[in-house]
């Protein structure tokens, strides 16, 4: 079958490899009908050293269930499914409390030993704890939203969660990249009434005005902090999104965030310490956030797309098939793409 | 009047100082008839550099209010009263969302301006939304557990209520001084399950356990880490109450809390930045807490204590007047004395 490899960094080959195959009496074989390229692949797109062999790119997918092993319960041929960007067993303890990121026998999509979804085909471990089978026909034209359910959307709204976004509330979100995007759409869903997009690319903070940001701050740094300020009356806001996982963003967010307020990380941190130790501290911030449990949030998020009161969907902005993979790196990496959809 | 200052590290004084005096109409003048040494003065007692004057020292009291200003309009002379150790306006928007220590008008005890509690007579800026009066004789038995209503309760219980505390939950207390004492007091009184002390005091030890604690571990750095994981099947505790505010004691908080877990901060910072970013993120760590709002705790405590369900005046273990308050920071900083009660 072909799929996506990362040779290393701007070295995406579309290759054959041997096909997915069932290896544990858990697993389910997939074929994915649509996947999409993450803005954390543009991580290792940028600072992958040569990994002999490649390594599988991937861990957003809607398929439908090929086969399955001997102990799959739930899951059924034929049905089609969002695949969540963590596998999990559906019933450790960190499971049952809504964690799945954390799932004892959990792990990632997008690994040598997992493979990755921006492939024909996938291997999913745990497949009755993963898998969330929808009533929907693969073609169905709410496809670009529900794969969105994938990572993106429950992305943005783990991190307007953990950021304790209100009704009535005052939110920044710092970022414009689709999370970001995702990251206003949850914030508006959950009621918050100032939501601050914080960017500079017009076309994105046009699509987050649509979903409902108040407040544009295009400037960076130090100014940025000063117009959230203006703009929040001297104090900052409630709620902080962080959705880009730079030391610069989580510097800003820091500096924006009102005393008693939390900051929802879900930016893959390429920083090694939360500076401020002692400011958080007399502000009585909360820092939260982490790696979203997108299956948890599957239910509620899906209810709103099946209904049409949501459309992340509209987050992506090209489509390619296999062999266009890796343009649509280029093209996400130049900014010249938000986000990426992926017919195999 | 007779006050406590502190000119340099270990060098406490009690000085003849000018009476305490209404400045503003908002205040109100309290004689303090019990105050107390606080573990966070250990921290000037062991680094304050040299201070022209000193510094006035305490910021938890009880007192009787000798003279209102022209604009307190609840407050009124004669009346018993908890003094926070933080000032505040009761009015503004961060003290009507019960976040006292980030009031707009608002400030800390024990500073030049303001004075310390560890004297005779103290001047209450905000009389009306600062002072909490009491229905008590200034001589009740219950004094010393009304007194930790001031902060070390209140601290205590914010530790706990940052932390997630949560029925049937597991909770780790990093530090056996009075705070962690109170915490043990705050997550038993929540409805943890399993509470462990950390700490190698024996007295302090047993009195936690008295209050609660179902486990001890005296080991310190990453042993210590190692035995709180063993306690709880490897995975760490959900709720870590971090009561020193060392760096060391962060690390061994963030060594222990377990995925999906929180952090409550209420030791003050001596680090610049909270380690293990990815490690958080990845966890889903929650890292909360700073300053109590004790003035916001006050009343469902003290229903507790005046009903006899909470006695964390136990914590006092020595009763000292003005003239024995330099030796009881010795005897605190010597850990011969958990925490010392002061009659001025």
């Amino acid at each position: 079958m072909r799929a996506t490899l990362m040779h290393k960094a701007h070295d995406v080959r579309i290759e054959n490899v041997p096909d997915a195959a069932i290896k544990q009496p858990t697993d389910a074989l997939i074929r994915v009908t649509r996947a999409c390229i993450c803005g954390s692949d543009l991580w290792p797109y940028n600072d992958q050293p040569e990994t002999p062999g490649g390594r599988p790119m991937g861990h957003e997918a809607i398929g439908i269930v090929e086969e399955v092993g001997g102990d799959v319960q739930r899951i059924k041929r034929g049905q089609v499914v969002i695949m969540p960007f963590a596998y999990s067993d559906g019933s450790c303890m960190f499971c049952e409390e809504g964690l799945q990121t954390a799932c004892v026998h959990g792990g990632f999509f997008g690994s040598p030993d997992v493979g990755g979804a921006q492939a024909e085909a996938l291997r999913i471990p745990q497949a009755d704890g993963t898998l969330y089978p929808i009533e929907a026909d693969a073609e169905d034209a709410l496809m670009p939203s529900l794969l969105t359910l994938s990572d993106v959307m429950g992305t943005g709204h783990h991190a307007a969660v953990t950021a304790r976004v209100r009704p009535g509330g005052t939110v920044a979100v710092v970022g414009d990249g689709a999370v970001g995007i995702c990251g206003v759409i949850a914030a508006r869903r959950l009621g918050a009434e100032q939501i601050i997009i914080m960017g500079r690319h017009p076309d994105r903070i046009a699509l987050a005005k649509e979903f409902g940001a108040t407040d544009v701050v295009s400037e960076r740094g130090e100014e940025a902090i000063a117009r959230v300020r203006e703009l929040t009356g001297g104090f900052g806001v409630q709620s902080v999104l962080e959705c880009v996982g730079s030391a610069e963003a989580m510097e800003t967010s820091l500096g924006i965030v009102r005393p008693g307020g939390a900051i929802g990380r879900v930016g893959l941190p390429h920083y090694a310490a939360i500076p401020g130790a002692e400011q958080t501290f007399f502000g009585n911030i909360i820092i939260a956030g982490g790696p979203a449990p997108a299956r948890a949030y599957i239910p509620e998020l899906l209810a709103d797309v099946m209904e049409g009161r949501l459309d992340p969907g509209r987050v992506f902005d090209r489509t390619v098939d296999l062999d266009g993979v890796p343009d649509g790196y280029r093209a996400m990496n130049d900014r010249e793409a938000l986000k990426v959809l992926i017919r195999p």
